[in-house]
């Protein structure tokens, strides 16, 4: 395990807190947690929050139960857990006390937020993410190195599959077969696999089911796990058998989209002009109306984090921010196709930590 | 898949909307969204969210690139679609309207209910529990038959653990071994498998670690998937080789607890009691600082909901709750012991849905 900074982390979080005369930072759930502490809590109905005032000592609120997960280099902060009998939301709002602003982080339960507002009517609540974002979106060389070995392995297994068999298994099976490759191959744990053959390549976002591949079949495969918890997240073509001329030009577009979008990274280019690179590509092909989702998202903790690249997002790049480059096509009915790296933005521009062939891989 | 009556919940929660005098009501990621359409939001950034006025169309809010993914079943809803420019708290508050009370599902990710908070200060937002729960907390007879199958399901992996070999294995890789042998064995998605040896047993979520299992370790394992969305949850003590005589007495013990909390289950008696009578058998025998959480759970679409058997908790017993018996003894240092089924109440008590052998399974 990579020993990060956190009492760094801390350090700047409430540098942030000070600029934005920000009382107290709340967080429970999701990965702002394991960021400041190294540890992640249990996404359940019992409360973990980290209690961290700008001023005076940081407390995490953790289930008895689970004290025991608690990592020794959460040792910035003192433990504070709870039994199943204590009020834990009274014992939080003692913490929090009069404060006036509290931040809350975005993905705690609103169950907790609704508790806390109402024990106290005096503080109000905002989202943390302009604060943990101006810390998590730039990443550490330790974090970067994560990046690039989940990057790495998430490689292998692309690789493996350009000689896998596919026709005649469901999607279901091939997405916990690669699953498996992932974890065999460098992946702490595999987080996803999406596998979408024939016309459900057209739903960017679908959950691989029952349908069996079969001949003829165009195939989107777009998996990755962690590495220390930091994530990989890549996209390839897969066809069983030889692709028709229209796949193969749709392909081209698409290729030539992610490489305009990847030649456009470079420090102080706001995100959305990555964007409008793809999309321009995409459009001048006649397909603009078909690439209906944005070009990318940053990774790190969270597998969709700051930055997104996406129209409307004038933030500036800048060295040591890293996300995905993933524009696609979409045909309802016929096929879809998505081209994913993961890029770190360096003084040179982008540096990609896929390095699989993007051309499609013909298989069985 | 079993097809549920999503119209007919959907009236039952207006039902108790009106009887609260909401408005509104409002269900994103987590269980209460799948319970009342069918469809099962993915847990990121991009909002999901269904907006039930008490009177009026329901509204499923959607990403556009994920819309392809909502089920037909999930027809009493009308889907609203949203691109990735387009702002989704405008467009859920402008549906919300004038609600002057809206109630929000338990596991929305606080930065949306910020928001729709700050859009709409004229609107009292408070937890959706008390009607998703009076809903959910009693089980359809078609709910149970999925529960009935998740628990026999975890049964046959229990019978196969017992002839497992586990000595030289990392408790890591027996919980893969776990995983993958529920997915064998009629469970849809393995969920987890906590695999605590010698004295990471007294644990309680211990987290499956690179400790490598040897002879003479107890092994607490508990674990469970899903079978149509439902989950299956059972605990069971393996021991590598004979156990000394002080690991009999506290399973003895343990075991006598979870019997005695089975037995009081029955219609019209209060949580809390189940929780009283497991609680004085380790008390009696002297363990009672070592039981350090609650007996039990309910579980449905969510591996923990509503009714937690919890001292405190007075809401009486209710055929068609399901939920499990749990009791345990943690031994810092030494070994921990948890016997868990679930069970469904009926008029005749409880009714277990795990039937595999409660006593130690001595391995290799």
């Amino acid at each position: 395990m990579t020993a990060f900074d956190y009492a760094g982390r801390l350090d700047r979080a409430r540098r942030q807190m000070a600029e934005r005369k920000v009382d107290v930072l709340l967080a429970s759930v999701g990965s702002d947690l394991p960021y400041l502490t190294g540890y992640r809590a249990m996404p359940l109905e019992r409360l973990t929050m980290a209690v961290i005032p700008q001023q005076g000592e940081p407390i995490l609120v953790i289930p008895e139960l689970e004290a025991a997960r608690v990592a020794t280099d959460a040792g910035t902060f003192s433990v504070r857990s709870w039994s199943e009998t204590d009020d834990v939301i009274s014992l939080v709002a003692g913490l929090i006390g009069g404060a006036s602003t509290a931040m809350i982080t975005d993905q705690t339960w609103a169950v907790f937020l609704l508790a806390l507002q109402e024990a106290l009517p005096g503080t109000a609540f905002r989202s943390a993410r302009p604060v943990t974002e101006a810390l998590r979106i730039i990443k550490e060389p330790a974090e970067i190195e994560l990046l690039r070995r989940a990057g790495s392995s998430a490689d292998t297994v692309a690789g493996l599959l350009a000689a896998h068999r596919f026709a005649g298994k469901s999607e279901a099976r091939v997405s916990r077969e690669i699953a498996g490759l992932l974890e065999e191959n460098g992946t702490d744990v595999a987080g996803f696999a999406i596998v979408a053959s024939g016309p459900n390549g057209a739903s960017p976002h679908h959950e691989p089911g029952e349908r069996v591949i079969r001949e003829g079949d165009a195939i989107v495969i777009d998996f990755g796990g962690t590495v220390g918890g930091y994530g990989s997240d890549t996209t390839r073509m897969f066809h069983v058998g030889e692709p028709p001329a229209r796949y193969r030009e749709v392909h081209e577009i698409v290729r030539a989209a992610q490489r305009a979008a990847i030649d456009t990274v470079a420090p102080g280019v706001p995100a959305e002009s990555v964007d409008a690179a793809a999309r321009k590509v995409i459009t001048a092909a006649g397909y603009g109306d078909y690439f209906i989702h944005r070009t990318g998202h940053g990774i790190g903790l969270d597998g969709h984090e700051d930055p997104y690249i996406v129209a409307g997002n004038d933030q500036l790049l800048d060295v040591g921010m890293a996300f995905s480059i993933e524009p696609g096509i979409y045909l309802p009915g016929e096929f879809g196709i998505r081209i994913e790296d993961i890029v770190i933005c360096t003084e040179a521009g982008a540096d990609r930590l896929n390095r699989s062939p993007r051309s499609v891989a013909i298989v069985d």
